[in-house]
Order: structure tokens, then sequence, then C-alpha cells
């Protein structure tokens, strides 16, 4: 079976970037399967493509390889990342790209450190090309994760009170990044924007004109959504903003 | 030889959508060589796809299995359709986007149907990951398409007498969807817009300035032309618009 | 290995244009890895393909093959071309595309004129399917270059001392078509635009406020820059805008 990389990045498709990550995989997985999930995430926009990676994963053979880069530290301290979860690879920066599958999924987290599967010299701005792109496809040819780096604990990882704006539809709903599954469905406030919701909604005809609701979204996510109007508009916030859970003790959550 | 499956979708690059088509096509049949063909039709635009899936499908291997995802019924009871023509399978609704082919290839329809060849449970507005990539992985991995489902006869034909605009290029020329190896070269009327056409020209200066005529496109349609001017504005149509044919009855079709 | 076609257009993505040439290369060699560098180049914008090329093909392995077609003289005189260069391929239009190759690479060029690997009938518009894309399937699955056609001198070669921008960035930085490596450090004058540039900084603040200066940028090439300010307003000049250098006799470039 042909391996497998998906690549997500904020590069857009009129320079060489992406095509330039394909080379340097291709010279060292000649075989690999290369998937674009997308090169037109909002430029730094950190929330967009964790959502994008979080949907598509699980679409994805065991053994798929996925490069998330969208890196707006590239260059500084914050360190590239090896994640195994849910029985496939994750390669990006420590920066929160992974943020959702590691609120869903069992992981191990790897610091990337051995200079060994880098392209050098490794430049400041484009960690891409030298240091992801090359990882994921030693990965991808079967070398064991274990050779790439140790684990981490200090990565940087979700607080469960604490989540952003994931997307605004078309419609002004807003996609936050709690996951629908265990969210608390009363006694709960999301802070977000200049507004606050408290009520919890099984479909979207049940309150009134104007009110405000969470609702479980066919994404995955809890959105905050109202009757005939734009949520985002009435709440001002875009993708990226910040929002805030406060909810009495919820139970554990299952990690798979 | 690696099958070929090719994806033309309304579905835009800025989301996950496409990727996931390609994760599951993966999943099913690891070595498929996966090609796009468009993923920017304009939004439930099924002429465009129409057009666009006509114009590429001859430059194909035999075997090769081509997806078209604009489909505008997805949930409603619009039926999924395997299309077997010109030696190669075509997956999609049966909404008209394989109507050109349909009216220019010796075909056999089949409605999809075996949920075997599903991915469950089929959601109601991704129809693309749940069925059309699945079902188009197991053809390419050589599953006959017998198994797909039974052939039937209702589905959506073009009719002789009423094509649409397929597209209009950047000049106002305006492609229609009918094909320009058996039109007829006189005696006919184009009832299009806010006029008709009943001249065939066999170049574009042929006719005066202002006046309207049919030519036969490069694209292998019948065109609608005006001589140092935008076709498209005079009649005011755009793509999607109906056009209809009167004309002496016509002779016999060929197949192929 | 699979060997790598790459592309690199400006058909954009909207039609089927690319979609085509993948299936007759795939027709071709089935086992073909093709990728997209990007079909985003400027309409006709030979200079910034040439650029795009120029930072790509050096992270593909020996034996890639890239197809730029960026070809406003597709069906005149212009003639195709094979380029043999840093081990690999380069299959195009004579029309500068791979200008900055040629002027950087040993290498040995070829009109491509054997007929027997063109799709046929040749159109006049589409060299890009018909030509181009059948001759690097070709090229990818082993023929020899020598099949292709005979090597000629006469190829349109980048004169030392003329020069194109190739791209302005987003900070209005002009990055020109001198490469870096083997530019006079003084006692040369840049005619560009509306003025003149007779200055090399080490760094970006080196000079005065308005003041204009070139540098060795990012890219490999000569960039124009002035600080706190858009060079490429200041001196009124965009993608594809001739720069002229004046310069003592410049040493012998190396070839490799």
């Amino acid at each position: 079976m042909p391996p497998i990389v998906t690549l997500t990045t904020d590069f857009g498709l009129s320079d060489h970037y992406a095509g330039v990550m394909k080379g340097v995989i291709l010279g060292i997985c000649p075989k690999a399967q290369i998937v674009d999930i997308t090169h037109e995430c909002g430029a730094y926009n950190i929330s967009e493509a964790a959502f994008t990676i979080a949907q598509a994963y699980r679409y994805f053979p065991a053994k798929s390889v996925h490069v998330v880069v969208v890196d707006p530290g590239v260059g500084t301290a914050r360190r590239p990342i090896l994640v195994e979860a849910a029985g496939q690879f994750f390669v990006g920066p420590d920066n929160g790209v992974f943020g959702l599958i590691l609120s869903r999924e069992k992981h191990k987290v790897r610091v990337i450190s051995n200079e060994r599967y880098f392209l050098r010299p490794v430049s400041r701005t484009f960690h891409g090309r030298d240091l992801f792109a090359p990882v994921a496809a030693h990965l991808a040819r079967g070398i064991p994760p274990s050779r790439i780096g140790k684990g981490i604990d200090d990565y940087l990882q979700p607080k469960p009170s604490s989540g952003t704006v994931l997307k605004v539809d078309r419609f002004g709903n807003i996609i936050t990044s709690f996951p629908a599954a265990d969210f608390p469905h009363e006694q709960f406030t999301l802070l977000v924007g200049k507004g606050k919701v408290t009520r919890f909604a099984a479909n979207y005809a049940q309150f009134g004109r104007g009110e405000l609701f969470a609702i479980a979204g066919s994404s995955g996510y809890i959105e905050i959504s109202v009757e005939k109007g734009s949520a985002a508009k009435l709440l001002g916030v875009a993708p990226g903003a910040p929002v805030r859970l406060s909810a009495p003790r919820r139970s554990g959550r299952p990690d798979s």
C-alpha cells in the first residue's frame, strides 16, 4: 500500500511553496500518495487549520501522515512536534493546530529533534520544506516515530474551559472548538464576544427570533446560533476569537 | 496500471471536502491515481459541471472513473447513478451532469443502490464522501458495475430540442449544449433569452456588425456570437439559461 | 521509483485544462507522480512562470520532468523546447520561461520536433495538451531526449545586462531576475522604471528612509528595496518590467 501524506497549509496556490514540499517528500518517499487537504487556510489562522485537519483525518486510513503548516511562529522557540493519535501521524508546529485532535483522541506527542531527517541547512522561514515535509516523508517510508524525537508532556494543550471560534459559516453561525459529545446541556455559560449564551437547543427553531443558543452542529462541535440572524454579527466575533465556558464540573471525557 | 479516479465538484479548495473524498478513495483503493478536474464549478451549476466533464473525459484512458458532485438535490429523491460510456465510468447524481456525455456516447445507466459499497451511515448532506467516492473507489479496484445496481431507463435525458447555455466566454460568446457535429446549417431557429438566431456562420467575420449567428465552436458545441459585441449581453443570458431549437426533422445522430 | 512530472501553467483551476493534461500524461505514463507547482501564474506572465519553476526545481529528484505552459505565442513560430539541466528535464515554449535556469545551470537545449510523441492532430491553441504533456510523459517513461528532437543553439537566452522584474512582494520589494550570487557589490547601475539604483546593502536598515538600494534577497535574486516604503510604487514598476544593468566587466559566471 502506498503511504499517504496529506498537506494542510496557508500557502495559497499561486506560489511554489506547496509544490516544493511535494518535491521534497517524493525525493525521500517516491511512492507517497500526496493529498492536499487545503492550502487556503487563512494566513496564520491556527483555529481554521485545527478545524480543517480535525474534520479530515478520520477519513484517512491508518498510518497516514498529516502535515499541517500554519505557523506564524516559524523561526522562534515554538517546537516542531509529531503527534501519534488514532493510528495516524500528525506533523507540525506546537501551536494549537492539533488541539482538537489532542482533546478527542488518545495520543503521544514527541518533539521533532533528530536533524538527520531534516533538509539541511534548515532555513528560519520555511520549516514546511526543511523540517515538516522531510520528517513526514521518512515516517511515510516507515521510520519508527521514536527515531524522530523524545516524548514530551509540556506541549500546548487545549484547556477544557477555553475555546475559540473555529469558523463562521455563511449563515453567521459560530462554530466553536467545544466538542458536542461531552458538552453540558444545562447550567453552562459561554462567554463569547459581546455576549453570553446559556441555553442549549435541540433544533434551530426551538427559541424565538433574536435569542442566542448553543446547538450540537453537524461538524461535531458546539455552534452558537440565533434564529433568523447572524450570531457572529450579533456578538461581533470572527474566527480565532476566544470563547470561555463556565459550567459545573464535567464528567470525565472519553479518550477515544 | 494504477486505476484513475477524477473529481469534478463545486466544493472549492478552502474546505476539507475534496481532501476527505480522497481519503475515502485511498482507503478503499490505495493505488488510485486521483486527478482533480476542478473543484471550482459554480455552486450548484449543473451546466458548468456537465460541460467540464464532457470536455475532459476523452483525454483519459479506458476504465477511468469520473466522479462529478454538483448536487443541489443531495438528500432528496434524486437518484445516484453510474454511467458506463466510452469505455469509462461516470459516477454522480442523476441531475444532468452527464447530459452531454449521454447525448454523445453509447451508454448504459445504472442506479447506485448496493449499500455494501457505501460509507455508512450515509449522511443527508455529503454523498460525495459517503456514496460517490466509495463507489468510485470500488469500481477503480475492479468491482463489476453490475454489483453497484440495476440498469435503468428512466434517467434524466437531454431532449434534442432543449438545450442550455453551458458557458459564456470572456468575449461574450454563448456556448450552448448543442453538439456541433449534427447541427442543421439552415432552416433552424434557436430561441435564447430575449432573441432568436436563424443563421449559421462558417467564420466569425461572415455577418455584419450586430448580427447574431450560430457557429461551430472550438469546444465542439454550437456557439452563439455577434460580430464585435457580446452575444450574452445582447440576449441577456447567463450559464444555465435555456436554449430551444426548432428545426426540420434531424437525421439520426451517430452514437459514437 | 515512479517518475515525476510537474506542471506550472497560467490555466487557473476553474477549467478542465490542467485535468486534461493529467489525463494525457497518465494515458502514456500510468505510474507518473504528477505534481502541480501552480496553475495560478498570471495570464501570459512569462517572468512569473520563470521565477516559479526556478524556485521549485532544485527540490525535485533527478529525472523529474517539469512542464511549463505560459505560452502567449502558442500557434505562432515560437518553438517548443526540451531543456536538460541539473539532471532534470524541462519542457515548454522557447519564450523565456526557462531563462533563470539557463543562466544558472549547465544545459543542453533541443527543439521538440518528433511528432511521433505528440497527440495528433496538434491544435493551434492547446500545446499543453497536444505537445508538452505527451512529450513530458514519454520522457518520464524513459524515452531518451535525443528522440525528441535535435540540439539547438539559437534558443532564447537571457542577456547578462538585461533583466526583468520577476515579482513584487507585499512590502513593495522588487525581485529582479539577476542572480545574487555573481552580482557586483559596487560600481553598478540598475536602471528600472523611473529611477536607478547604484548602492548595494548588506541589510535592510543600512540606508536612510527613502533611499533605494539593491540587496541579495532570500529568493537568491537581487531585490530592489527602499527603507520603510514600496520600491515598486516609487519606481512605478510591475512584474515583467525591464531592468537594465550596467557594470564593469563581470567575472565569468560558474555554470553549476
